[in-house]
């Protein structure tokens, strides 16, 4: 599969980026906008505390039908009540009011800090206005929502005559469920509601439900996909592919570029009772801290990745049927380290992407995950941070 | 409760640490002994993937009976298969043999770099002679036991007439199940098997087993009490209590101790559906790497709190009913964040202990776990260990 060099927006879809005074430079305001109704499916963090606009979104999402995307970043609107749900509602509100569209067809995003209220006049003044300044570069729009990325994220694909393209953004607070982030989808392509949710959700588990960059769930992660239809009707299989493929793409370029990352980290298990135990051990794996450091490192650390798979108690594991790749190197097998060319070994570890391959001789279970590696970078970034 | 000036072997339990060449300086074997048969308890690692000693130490401690514990440092004995199983076993040979004792009475552990296997001839070399060599210093000998922690740690304290002393290691790939280490316990007080192993196994629980450094859960972690009765009975209550104190205090020397570690980080949950979801909860406080580096900057982020309590998706949590305090000053409640003097927060969170305290005001459940911050030391330490 292949990615368009530069990513556009498909038809009928525009978006633009602009600074509205949360940060105090930089872009912090995004907006994506359909020219007609767009078929919408979207999935929300499971974090028990999710933000005002999760709680919102979950039940605009319902209806099926969007027409824009508001998403803000630099303050989250996470733990902040009433006042939180009510300021959501007024990004809505701007928006529907700026376009003239339906205000239940509008969905809003917040990401930075938590337990702080927006500045919402500041929000209302930077959407007066958009409306006049859209464009077609999805990268000029994302720039709004970045947080500690390095660089905005967006990825163009075609999908027989449609084009598929995704924007996202998440550099820490990243694990499943769903990965934490935001990711906008949008295509041309006529997929009717109830499809699309389904298609996503299964793209979704398999890319960003994959992804952990520290095993903290963000209470703001959401993806939400939009068609609305120009291109006319697409193979369903072919979609279901070119949107596994992309967010699969999306999810390695979070990880790349998570806070302090210098390498991406894939897990691969096969050979695990079922699938579940796979996902399970692959995630366990790609969020050790030994392991991770490791990679770092660029140590072929066998014991680290042993101890990661079995950690996971609920597994079936049997320590003398595990054999232990690293970049197709083999390790270890038959309960015994492999007598392999350590300099070798550390010059493939000292590469961009070390890839962890396990093989657990139980059955057909299967799984990937990505993440990153634990730098100093991340600890720097984050310790840091102030939240105020 | 009191802890001696200088901890003391208890009395009939005498011990050593030595050099035996595993390491290039420094000690690398530590061997504790009881001059007339001890009852004696165990708890072992869940890893699935335990080391030779593990193995062995299960059928061993079946028995209650004990003289003697010899362990070295190094190398772990994990990851070894047959060969691996066979040198743990000329370890208590070789202790058999050198104290005349039954070889069934003498348990082993093994600490330190994975999938390689022992020197057994060094081992064995190091053994020969110590008999001749017992002293009643218990921080020299867990010298021999010491892999990244930058001391060795020992603790007394009376019960009754009898004495507790407890020894330990660790100071990485500690979480739960029990906690990464190798704690030894021993007491002149007259416990039968059953009943020592209950007790301990009570005292683990909310002690190492409520200790996390990093989430990675050793292959080796072994906790080990020998009773030798000299001292006779004492309160069964009264023992419980100064057993669960004296692990809790050794459980906190860890964390502090932990790799790169600054500060302790205590999470207390209260108010939770029931224990075991406090306990949940409270481990993904101490274990969330975004708490973990705020600790480090001493930023009161009460988002990250939420956030790391939100995450436990199996868990009772309303929003609504948390409420949040650091080192007893209120941060969060009624969905709000507090209007806190920031400054003084602040300073408190530049102590060296950071205590989180959660009340969730869904039930009366409660649990208290203990860890560390993260730092760039842990990265530095864990990313240069060569395995080789």
């Amino acid at each position: 599969m292949e990615l368009h060099p530069k990513a556009v927006m498909p038809q009928g879809f525009t978006c633009t980026g602009t600074s509205c005074g949360l940060k105090q430079k930089g872009k912090d305001l995004a907006l994506f906008f359909s020219e007609r109704a767009a078929s919408a499916a979207g999935v929300f963090t499971l974090n028990k505390f999710p933000g005002a606009p999760v709680i919102l979104g979950r039940e605009i999402i319902k209806k099926g039908v969007l027409r824009a995307i508001v998403a803000n970043s630099k303050v989250s609107n996470v733990g902040t009540g009433q006042a939180g749900i009510d300021n959501a509602a007024r990004m809505a509100k701007a928006v529907a009011a700026e376009f003239d569209i339906p205000v239940e067809q509008v969905i809003m995003s917040s990401t930075g800090v938590i337990a702080r209220q927006l500045p919402i006049e500041k929000i209302e003044a930077g959407i007066r206005g958009l409306s006049g300044r859209l464009g077609d570069d999805p990268v000029a729009a994302t720039e709004g929502i970045m947080t500690t990325d390095t660089y905005p994220k967006a990825i163009s694909m075609d999908v027989g005559d449609a084009v598929l393209t995704i924007v996202g953004k998440g550099a820490g607070m990243i694990e499943p469920n769903m990965a934490t982030m935001l990711v906008y989808i949008f295509t041309d392509a006529a997929i009717e509601a109830p499809a699309l949710d389904h298609i996503l959700r299964r793209a979704v588990a398999v890319s960003f439900n994959m992804l952990s960059v520290d095993t903290d769930t963000s209470t703001s992660d959401t993806c939400i996909a939009m068609a609305n239809g120009m291109a006319g009707p697409v193979d369903p299989k072919r979609f279901m592919g070119v949107l596994t493929f992309a967010c699969t793409e999306m999810a390695k370029r979070l990880a790349r570029d998570a806070e302090g990352a210098t390498k991406l980290l894939i897990a691969s298990v096969k050979g695990a009772a079922d699938d579940q135990q796979a996902v399970v051990i692959a995630k366990a794996l790609v969020n050790s801290p030994l392991v991770k450091t490791m990679a770092y490192g660029a140590d072929p650390n066998i014991g680290r990745i042993l101890m990661a798979i079995g950690k996971c108690f609920e597994c079936d594991v049997d320590p003398a049927r595990i054999s232990i790749r690293i970049n197709d190197a083999l390790l270890y097998r038959n309960l015994a380290r492999v007598d392999f060319d350590e300099d070798a070994v550390r010059r493939l570890l000292g590469g961009e992407e070390v890839h962890i391959q396990a093989e657990l001789g139980m059955g057909s279970g299967k799984a990937t995950a990505y993440g990153c590696d634990l730098t100093e970078g991340y600890i720097q970034e984050n310790a840091a941070y102030y939240s105020s």
